[in-house]
């Protein structure tokens, strides 16, 4: 170990930590793989738990393929809007180690792999509210086209450096750039599905609820866990002040979520909705990515709090008046908390400002627009040659058995003969 | 990356491992949620569930208020019993980066939020033990006092320069601190309490086991894994000896508290009970936590034998001799095997010596009496004002349906009509 | 801080990296044991849940005692085939902190526990193989000796400086050391064994399909988790261009089995298995483990979807054709993918060559063929004296009533009457 320097200890740790967080960033998927499972009936797990696989290999998949390079396309775009640097990656040339990054702070493979785990999951969002009636492979179609280029793109604007970047819009680690990206595909997907059979109907409106609540708790806590380096990744570098500042902004938005959503639960249902609760940590969390590094720690309780209330609300508007049929509520904490956060850095903390609540806005319906605007158009365009939804009929036997042939929970037989061996 | 200097290299990699182990710490607060979960029935799971949710968030928002202040305040204690640094958190002046500890090894947000995520984990156990029958709001009031008062000052005691660190009394991770803290806390609430109905009847005691292995089995798990960041962590610096040597003894205490338990349930039981084994990992856990960076790898085998091996007696003597009904057993993990570890102390490693049992000893009890008198307290005036204790109609529907109006597992309906497509 | 130098800095973040990968891999052994669960009927269970948490116990332990010294014996070894160091851990002298590894890179207890971890692994593999008819003690008898004795003398011929070592045999992070290593102790278990009670009948061959699929999803998600502890942990220090490398070639050689497997699959089944897909995961994972560090990302691709094809058309050739039963399907896994990734090294990457190709599978068969002999020798005796199976009966109830005397899932009681209450 001799000639080590001080600078290449640094870039080591802050090294070491991008990948760390990478690992968090990665569990998140199985946060959401269980949370949509739980959230859904019993006969539609194995679709939910498989549709996750999938997307997650296709995301990382075409992340490489061409995702990272539209996203982080270097000095070449087109007016701050379009860039791709080519198919594949390519090891920056020069540095003795052979793939340094420009900034110095880690390695290129580094940056990649931190990159394609965010990717998948504006996918995974998607995935929870089209549950328990879409097609398998149209849906991973889709999955294909949203994570390969419409999500790359619109990260582009911002976090490659492109025309919201040079706008003055922030977004920290997402908000907008992946939540509502993942919300607003969301929107589009059901808006072109429609409801689960029996949902909506002539007598009201009927309440579907999830199978398996230790499975959505499991989820919850696993995904504010990757949030950590989510976040805490998003710095960039294993920065002391930094990193530790945006954990502690994180914690306590989710925390303060919890309690949000905990208040305006009790007073709209009057007993204590654990799904509402466990969706108030995720608006609080996704209410403090765009601003975790902007705030003091009073301000993200704030906002974690306005998140957390907003979520029964959200969720009850979404449901009861829009009729919009979205069985994890993810257009609710990823939209409409994505949203909120996005206007939060213009209210609260070092950026707080009027001006800096118009470029908020501006950036979020721009990058809103050309989301849903792209994801519209290819379900409509596979709506009408695939088709996208399953028969009524498969839909009543439950996806498990219609796109799977399997059950996620197998009973042991009934038969009190020999073959009880192999019940 | 100029002008780097060891110095700030060393201290970044020593910050990132406190905000690693912080996360690791975090999850522990799923595998509490999941232990519980699974070792209770059924119709009390979304109840557990969704207590651990609010602990934790209401447990970071307090620390944050009041705990880190009332747990270090600094030169202010009034003769090592009590001090108070001032409500929510001060940034220390004159660091470059503004938040640099005095201790200069790890930043000012780290230390709080590594606190912060060690302070709710007192509540969590005592929200095992008096599962399936205490009413959720004044039990949610309970933590609120105990997590951000009780818990502070006697963890101030030793940890924030007290009068038993000046009296020499050792506790590296909180076999005392934490882990007794939460089962002293746990045995005031379950004598108050009293039993679950039907479990100590003229005909006998009634064994009511728990609903979910699996869950609880990842419970486990998830806890041993976060418990390298609570012990790891607790080092409060990266030092490669130190953690290296604490990451070892830790595992290996919980794999010989596996061990014993094995051994000794089969002698009592003549079977293979799993209940046992993963509460023997926890009290290996336990045990070794008081002296974690004080013993060799052979010493810490030995504590954590002999703290699975207490385990099953433990549960017994409790359940059977005392009649008290701990349906998790928090009382024999945490409270007697924290007792275990931390008069093992004294008797094992480089402490070894029979003044340091007696002041050992002193600390356990001074630290239990303390914690018993005012849970019990608050515990009591909760009974005589809001009450306690949930209806016994309340109890034999389960806490979901009467606290949340819901269920766990949302079973297919068994209507053979249109209705199917909603099962 | 003072007098910091950056050899120490360097020194500190490269330890606790070996650390946080030892929590990772840790996990892995939660990982192992939902996927084993769920891949089994309900009423065996708690028989996976004790017996994962048993192997691991008793593979830390052992380790302790024997194994490490086996594996690493230093100068001593016979020909490169065996040397012992002695018993239990003896710390190095010379060093300022007193146990600095040889290397300088990590500390000796970092070094132990780091390879400890991967040390129960082995036998977690021959687990779900052996699952759902074997005997728990013997099980762990032979545990004992795999573990102990078989898995660190082969370990040492490459890893320890050993014969395969010189000969140019490689092996990243355990494609055959650890994987099939694994697969064939389960070979040789399940040959001795033979098939589940009612698998193999006149009238053709019952799947028997696993009873929890959300379980196996975390199961699989878990290991890919730790997986990057694995193989990331591997590389022996926290080297920025390497770790980096490794962890995107780990990553996306997974995503590539999911997709090999996916397809192949489907021409196969028609359907979209799900087990299929997790288990394809698991052989890319596998697949890359040999050469981690010696691919492009392309490559990895390549040969993580050439693992997930081979899944389906193992699993089908070993139960119909071999029929030997594998309720996990973990030779195809770990053995067979655990063949494919060693020899992929020759193929693919910076080391292939057609001799590389030779010495690969010479390797590969060498440790197989030490491997098999141990391990049905040891099994041989064991069923000649205590008896490896459990009755006809005992299997017929599950191994969670005939070993553990409890349910894996209590239902509430159907007695409509007070005893209501403790449903």
């Amino acid at each position: 170990m001799e000639g080590i320097t001080a600078e290449v200890a640094m870039y080591t740790v802050n090294n070491i930590w991008i990948l760390i967080a990478t690992v968090l960033v990665f569990i998140m998927h199985l946060g959401f793989a269980t949370l949509e499972a739980g959230f859904v009936r019993k006969k539609n797990t194995v679709n939910i738990l498989f549709k996750n696989c999938m997307i997650l290999s296709i995301g990382l998949l075409t992340y490489y393929f061409v995702g990272f390079n539209l996203m982080y396309p270097g000095g070449e775009s087109a007016g701050g809007f379009f860039g791709f640097a080519g198919f594949g990656l390519t090891l920056p040339e020069g540095d003795a180690g052979g793939i340094a990054y420009a900034s110095g702070a880690y390695s290129y493979y580094s940056d990649f792999i931190f990159q394609a785990m965010f990717a998948a999951t504006c996918c995974t969002i998607v995935s929870g509210a089209v549950a328990e009636r879409i097609k398998l492979v149209p849906f991973l179609v889709f999955c294909l086209f949203f994570v390969s280029i419409s999500y790359p793109i619109t990260g582009m604007w911002k976090w490659g450096g492109g025309w919201l970047d040079a706008a003055g819009f922030y977004d920290f680690a997402g908000s907008t750039i992946v939540h509502a990206v993942g919300g607003f595909g969301a929107l589009a997907a059901i808006i072109l599905l429609g409801a689960r059979e029996g949902k909506y109907t002539d007598k009201g409106i009927k309440p579907i609820p999830g199978h398996n609540m230790p499975l959505a708790a499991i989820g919850v806590f696993l995904l504010w866990f990757g949030w950590f380096g989510f976040n805490g990744g998003s710095v960039l570098s294993a920065d002391a002040a930094n990193v530790s500042l945006v954990f502690t902004t994180t914690a306590l938005a989710a925390a303060g979520g919890a309690v949000g959503a905990f208040v305006v639960a009790y007073m709209m249902f009057k007993t204590h909705d654990l799904s509402m609760v466990l969706n108030g940590m995720l608006g609080g969390l996704v209410g403090i990515t765009a601003g975790a590094d902007q705030m003091g720690i009073g301000e993200a309780i704030m906002i974690g709090m306005i998140a957390g209330a907003i979520i029964p609300a959200s969720v009850v508007f979404i449901d009861s008046v829009l009729k919009l049929d979205d069985p994890v509520g993810a257009t609710s904490v990823h939209l409409v908390c994505g949203l909120w956060g996005t206007v939060a850095v213009g209210i609260f903390g070092n950026m707080a400002s009027l001006s800096q609540v118009l470029i908020q806005l501006k950036g979020f319906f721009a990058i809103g627009m050309f989301t849903f605007a792209f994801a519209f158009g290819v379900i409509y365009i596979l709506k009408v040659t695939m088709g996208i939804r399953v028969s009524e009929e498969e839909e009543m036997k439950g996806l498990d058995a219609a796109e799977h042939a399997m059950s996620a929970y197998q009973e042991p037989e009934k038969i009190s003969d020999y073959s009880l061996a192999i019940e």
